[in-house]
């Protein structure tokens, strides 16, 4: 396993970022760990404990914490990176002049750029078309995976060889890492997912009952593997550990952020008040924005993501919300998936 | 609406089959019920309730309770049968000599045959190809949709036109029905699902994390997906409302019965015991059974409902399948469709 990789970074030291430095430690690498804020650095350092993200957890000894990016990213050939989305493209301009050139990189964050509708490893396009980059996405709740609770995740890259790669090193007995060559299909599935739990929140708020929630789900993963197949996504990553495996875990774990700033939103809070009690970002809220823009731009039809960015961004009742959804005009099921059979198509074939 | 139908019967007076004949009544048709049991057949005639299968709910006046078959089947153009697998083929049998040739056969059965592997709509097609058969699956806790709670569920025949049929009679302001033309699919999906469902079961009883029912239900889905695949349906079937939408219900809800048995087996207690508590029958314990003997006979890698099979029914320690389960080859997530391409592209091309 080392044969490939003798030490790795990651930055970005939220709950996630913490979590996968300490998985990493675990099994032995030594980890440069990049924090933002001084308190947590501090916290690290003398106490091998993030307690503002990941409170009540000891974290591994091979992790060194820094502020200096340099001092991080400089050395190593795998960095992995875990920053929310709306400081993503100034932290990843801040890495830039020290990436080796032969750097893999791992991006964990689930979203997409507000002002570009860029996903991630766009954004990295975008900066440097040398760098390699692999997207990690999946159901995997940090504190579980920090107890070594069976999980299951998914690394995609552009080509398989670099997924491997990226396998060999997280990969551990109790973390199960597939690969995909799907990379943009497991970056949307990741992001888009954060929407539709958005949505299961509100429902769960207003008390909806098991039924419509379980059917506004269904149809919340259809209208995003629409948009997902439309962006080029293979329409099969949306039913995989990335797409339905995060969003079943969302919606049925009281763990999930996005579902919790739903939940709250559909008791009739209003959301800088929702968004005011939380420290951690939940994703879902930007993504929610940038999802509405791109489903405009590319003419794609998402009813439920248009009424999230509604009751979101333009106080938009929640009870009316659900109401209007209910009494949309009745389809054939599969027709949401027809205009993705030339694409489909195009995939049978090309495999 | 009406124009079409004026009367409607129901055979099968479990919860289901009595919700949907309430639900039909309610919407104004007269409703012939065939009842098995004498003690429900007189709770509904005196009493206007199932006590037995659905206590709680004043049912409709216009439902009509039966014991003898004939009233209830001859007059109907519209016949709609919920009955246990088990018994599906005995009672089709008991309905045969009395259907009118223009019936529509709706059934709402989620299971296959043991002896002959059939789908019920398979066993239909066997006893007279004559009939119109069409499907009716979703996520719908019975008990909610006697509330109204609003809830969205799929009919699939074989033509469009018979699957609008069944549309328009069923449809109601809180019950939306969506049409298919994947019959197969559809049944497929709900049976199958109920499988996955004891698996997570299971693994709650056991006290897994969030993250391995995630990834235990996401590889689930995708390996029903792959025998349903193989037996002529379409995969987006099953990340529909039949398929991920009823599996989402079932594994979220505290109501499903096949999830409970899981559970319980979960918690080391053994089959018979769990059995021998319910009054209702758990589809998922026979349907486990079939799905084993398909697989096998279709060639087809199903890890996930092999070791249900196992823990069901000979007598494999829960704790051991799950860790099995765990200790799988990695594989590329994509992978598990790929066998699927000829038949996608077939479907890609003859819509």
């Amino acid at each position: 396993m080392t044969e490939y990789l003798e030490s790795v970074a990651v930055v970005g030291a939220g709950s996630w970022g913490t979590t996968l430095a300490h998985l990493l430690g675990d099994k032995g690498y030594p980890v440069d760990l990049w924090v933002y804020e001084k308190e947590v650095f501090e916290a690290i350092r003398d106490n091998r404990e993030n307690r503002i993200y990941l409170p009540g957890f000891a974290l591994s000894g091979n992790i060194r914490p820094h502020l200096d990016m340099k001092a991080v990213v400089s050395e190593h050939r795998l960095v992995v990176m875990v920053v929310p989305s709306h400081v993503y493209r100034q932290v990843a301009l801040q890495m830039l002049p020290h990436l080796r050139r032969d750097a893999i990189l791992v991006t964990a964050t689930k979203g997409i750029e507000n002002e570009t509708l860029l996903t991630m490893s766009q954004v990295w396009n975008e900066l440097s078309e040398a760098t390699r980059v692999v997207s990690l996405a999946g159901p995997s709740f940090a504190p579980e995976v920090m107890r070594k609770v069976p999980t299951a995740v998914t690394v995609a890259a552009d080509d398989l060889d670099t997924a491997r790669e990226a396998q060999r090193v997280f990969h551990t007995s109790y973390f199960r890492v597939y690969t995909s060559v799907d990379k943009i299909g497991v970056e949307l599935a990741g992001a888009l997912k954060n929407v539709i739990a958005l949505a299961a929140g509100v429902c769960d708020g207003l008390g909806c009952g098991h039924n419509t929630r379980a059917a506004l789900i269904t149809r919340g993963l259809a209208e995003i593997t629409r948009l997902g197949v439309r962006m080029g996504a293979h329409p099969f990553t949306f039913a995989g550990l990335s797409g339905i495996g995060d969003l079943l875990l969302t919606c049925t774990g009281d763990l999930s952020r996005n579902r919790t700033v739903g939940y709250k939103l559909g008791q009739g809070r209003k959301l800088e008040e929702v968004l005011g009690d939380m420290r951690m970002v939940a994703e879902g809220v930007k993504t929610a924005r940038s999802v509405y823009h791109l489903a405009k731009r590319l003419n794609v039809e998402m009813p439920i993501s248009e009424q999230v960015y509604r009751v979101l961004y333009e106080g938009k009742d929640p009870r009316r919300a659900v109401q209007e959804l209910m009494e949309r005009d009745l389809k054939h099921e599969l027709e949401m998936y027809d205009e993705n059979a030339p694409i489909l198509n195009g995939y049978a074939h090309g495999r």
